[in-house]
């Protein structure tokens, strides 16, 4: 969603990063979409064994990624299978620390093992929400996440707690727009049990997308209008439809030109 | 228990490689042992959250061996928290070698973030005596340890499958003795199950430990002399006197004149 | 399965009690057929929560089958939910009966709080295939069963070492027969892994159960025809086309004239 | 701790029940009291696997308890085995429901199995703690007792909302006193984490229990006097002196003349 650089007397060609959340399968449990996914979004948010994805999946995920040149993110969160990390846990700050280094470390030995690399991490379902409020929790993800690698850049939600902590502790940061959830009109993402909140609609979804990339905006739940300013954007991984989705985001955007390709993370500030 | 190179007239001095498993608590359990083991080991199995070990466990016992300057092995092991690691499970090959790339790539990064690195892989339980056996078990579990470090030595039982395969692909090997386990005539390990597999006795084990690496040799369950040539001397660390008994081993070793340190692996062929 | 009762001059009706495997999800996960299903077969095997299941999906498929008086087994498992209970896992004996119970009494009560009973056990995966041959197992299956209730009918295939233990203690015994599976000429099942060895044409695995029921005999993979006397059909229910073959397998029993009920135990002797 | 009936004429006798808990272990890990604790205590809270117990654990200890005339308690807990059950999770109120219905479910077979019953419901840890304000998730967890037994005893800290939502249900209710936690002023219990919360001399536990039997008070970390009505004392079982504690507490209540028994559920009004 950068601009990217080009000739001076030519406009410039705006460009979308797309990320969807694969590896969120469990043995023999999946939501079955992560090849046909790999084809059309330009970074992965791959789950690292906590709340979705064992070894053979995971692996699976990045080699695909990997082939595909597509950007690999960490999307760790709490160890909860049975919640898929989407319920609240009272870890401690040193249990959040810690099970953010083994994630990260665990995927990062993935990925060098399949010849690339961790770009990215990003918290998923509750760890993400918090995140977006809770300073301490959200250090602490930080503070796991440096312990691996200080340079690694952290995606979350524009003006959340997590990107300020990551940017204090000199990680790069991506700001990220969801092209399928609803928007309150405080820039914050409507709850997931709030009816309206998931956007199935493919056309619906993709005209959303190309507003974000080209307007910076977004019209939120209530017909309010509210600025984003995404470095990235996202659709989800875990509904049947989703591979739907990502082709007809990334149709329209291309057919308006949008340039849909792996930013780098210096590209995203 | 190499020996270390020395003055051309003096006589050459043995030393021992004292290893002992840590990290094997999970959450509120634990055994107890780590903080005393990690003063008297000199390499430590650390396990990586299959059989045993979260993380705050692991992150804790890699700190600890790193600041004591013991050296750390990861200890990988079934995916059976309920069995510790000690029951067979029917894994495919893949399978196999996914979960120890997982497990292995979680503890070096640990093992990074802690300033230190993994020098070792040594299967767990009923993964380390299933390969000593079986081949294909063994070529899945090198082919792991290989995806993640194609130069990182594994340590076995010697003559096992295990060391054929680690050093068919070129890795360093590292053949073990275990000064608290009965042995057979032939050299393998008597089950945990049959009585007297596991001896107790503090001064006994210490005897034994001696003569492993003093004469190379060890008196088998039916009292016929088997010859052992370890690289390194395991001790184990579950049981209420692991670290008693690896305080008399290591009494015993120095009392002789045994220098115990970590060897590096090239001081293991 | 069996000959229901009859006037005396009019010929028997053939009846067949169809069995399905239902709450096989987890959390967010799932196969998504137990709905479906439930409105075709006539016994549920319900799993329990080791190698699938949780609380809430347990709970739902037990009420949806006691709406529809379906019949509630308890599909009892390895602890295994990575593998889906379908790896061997080396359990001691002991260790068996106690999960039996475990999971045997959980069941019970979740389906008396939802006002009907466990009328059967059958065992799932690898736990299935190998009480079919192994005499401790299947002795320490029955144990743990009759542990909970010396009356319950247990569930296997014909000849197995599950149905003479089970036999031996006192329990009834229900014989079955799989219509979307290969069989070995000697009326075994050819292994999952083995090309063939899952039928997936509707119309044939169809055609397959009414031969069984009719005329008590199936083409065995190698064109063999082998006798088969079940008391039960089986079809499989974590495919996508899961509810469609039930339904096919339904169908063309009652077209045939073939009485599709929930027996009683005592109809399947 | 009810008075028990007594000749008219002579004074009344001081009764008191006295729970701990047990089967608390999982697999290889224990906290290795089980045994001795059962000697000593007349209830005892049976883990029932979520948050600690596995299914040998838990009939071992059911065994034990039947032995000994132990009076059988379901102590249900949230699913985090690495939390031991005290970190708060955000499940819904139906997944609670849900989960208290299969853990007492199961614990209910396995007690009928070893020739008991359970007796009485006590939630664990931070599901113990959160019903005592939070008055939706108290009913959630009393509407899943009452979905197994209608009739069970629940047991609580008094005036909790557990006990409030158990009455209104029709259930009898059980009120506790700790022997071995701190006190605030209001009659609530000093948080885990404050210094000084857990009490650990056998002596002072000892006289503690003593002045709640006679006196039906304690004295608050301030200092300042509380009154309780205990119908059960409760004593912990998870620290490596807990049976000697067990063991003081009976023997200074023993000494005092108070009669140690299992009370009846209905002596608790």
């Amino acid at each position: 969603m950068s601009t990217a650089s080009a000739d001076e007397h030519s406009p410039p060609v705006l460009s979308a990063d797309l990320n969807a959340d694969v590896a969120e399968g469990y043995g023999r449990w999946s939501f079955g979409t992560d090849e046909d996914l790999l084809g059309l979004i330009t970074s992965a948010n791959v789950a690292c064994g906590f709340h979705a994805g064992d070894p053979t999946v995971i692996r699976s995920a990045v080699q695909l990624a990997a082939d595909r040149r597509v950007r690999i993110g960490a999307h760790i969160g709490y160890p909860d299978l049975l919640g898929f990390g989407r319920r609240h846990l009272a870890m401690s700050e040193q249990e959040v620390v810690d099970s953010c280094v083994y994630q990260l470390a665990a995927l990062t030995g993935i990925a060098r093992s399949a010849g690339t690399t961790v770009s990215y991490v990003k918290p998923h379902g509750a760890l993400y929400n918090e995140a977006t409020t809770d300073e301490a929790l959200a250090a602490a993800v930080v503070r796991g996440v440096g312990e691996v690698d200080g340079d690694l850049a952290v995606m979350g939600m524009p003006g959340s707690a997590l990107l300020r902590a990551a940017a204090r502790a000199g990680h790069p940061t991506i700001r990220e727009a969801f092209a399928d959830r609803a928007y309150n009109p405080d820039g914050t993402l409507v709850a997931r049990h709030v009816p309206g909140s998931l956007l199935n609609d493919p056309a619906d979804v993709a005209a959303r997308a190309l507003r974000m990339v080209t307007e910076r905006e977004v019209e939120a739940i209530d017909g309010t209008v509210v600025e984003v300013q995404p470095d990235r954007l996202c659709v989800h991984g875990d509904s049947p439809g989703a591979a739907a989705m990502a082709a007809a985001v990334r149709r329209t955007l291309e057919a308006a030109g949008v340039l849909v390709h792996a930013a780098r993370a210096s590209d995203s500030w």
